[in-house]
């Protein structure tokens, strides 16, 4: 058995306290279906202090969140200083359609992570980038070549430790809070990814064919399908 | 013509500037094609400062982002206090396959809104709330009664001028910087929303026809695919 993440005062929820969930693989779950997180590093002091969000690229690698930085100066800045980061990821699971618009909701799975992110070690960087990598599109990796020292050099990976966290799920139908019209339809519009026919770039010469981590990377995303309770 | 978006310190990008859009139009396009944004708040003092992230339910309404708070007790406090929120908005529209690990990339439309938000005045819910229910299932609102007095105040909206945001686009097929083996494929794998069958309700009773709202609002997002330049 895993520990359950801790509820501190970051993570504590103040409202819909039903819906946080504990157990760390609820958290695993919802990092594990989302190809996206979005970094908050605070900039500016005092009043003058404000979030800065980014999305990246990330991938869970056992209990941490690896976070592909190229773009993230101020993810640097916040390793290099020892700031604790927000990285967020929401997987939309639904439209909760009730019999009122005051009941209707949304499915959703997301998990709010606090931590100060720690820059990968130039050693570690190939095998960081490579669970990335197998994430996003599993089996790529070995069917191009090994990155160079010159690609690793201008690659920036961050880890996130996964130790204090927040969970919330609602993938439930609809709840109305009195008794409505039963002659009124009530329930959910089940979302998740769709994927379209792989678009070959523009100077592939013809005749290449799809590689097969293409197909199953679609395979693989169109099958995480919202759960229910 | 609209007024273009001005480029403040906090919107300014750092890298990938080819990236920022300024245009307005694009702006709304961004907002108008997500469900949730997420609401980011500063919260605590100098090193202790950690910005709090919340996925809300969220529509534009002309020059300002309308936003579902009734989760949002730090979002009350930031429109109390008078305080600069962060909206984070990110639509995924492709993996961006390319002939190395390190030029692959996604596809994707990301708006950030930096303001300070005004809780929604008692006389003006109604018809916001109109706006955020028509943004998530368009014709549901004239199916269903209407929000009734103690719901109303029960329901906390937030507007978000859309005065500072900054907006970045990758819309585009693999961009590698070193010409590579051309006998390998290259490509995107668009990515949109793909919609289940709408799944009833447990206490709906049988014979209850889906109204048209629901299918609708179905094909409404099944349709919005990915951009390409």
């Amino acid at each position: 058995m895993s520990t359950p993440l801790p509820v501190t005062d970051r993570t504590r929820f103040t409202r819909y306290r039903e819906r946080q969930v504990t157990d760390r693989p609820a958290l695993y779950d919802v990092l594990d279906h989302a190809l996206v997180a979005h970094v908050a590093v605070v900039r500016g002091e005092g009043e003058q202090a404000v979030a800065a969000v980014l999305p990246v690229a990330s991938a869970r690698d056992g209990d941490s969140l690896l976070l592909h930085g190229s773009t993230g100066a101020g993810l640097l800045r916040a390793a290099a200083e020892g700031r604790t980061v927000t990285a967020t990821v929401t997987v939309l699971d639904g439209l909760v359609v009730a019999r009122t618009v005051f009941d209707s909701s949304m499915n959703y799975r997301c998990a709010v992570v606090f931590g100060v992110p720690v820059v990968v070690a130039d050693d570690e960087k190939e095998a960081a980038l490579r669970v990335l990598s197998e994430h996003l599109v599993p089996g790529r990796w070995d069917e191009v070549r090994r990155p160079t020292r010159r690609e690793l050099a201008a690659t920036l990976v961050l880890r996130l430790p996964l130790d204090e966290a927040s969970v919330k799920v609602r993938a439930d139908g609809p709840d109305e809070d009195e008794p409505e019209d039963r002659g009124v339809w009530a329930g959910v519009l089940p979302l998740h990814t769709a994927v379209g026919a792989p678009r070959t770039g523009d100077d592939v010469p013809a005749g290449v064919p799809v590689p097969a981590s293409v197909p199953a990377a679609a395979d693989r995303l169109a099958s995480w399908t919202p759960p229910y309770r």
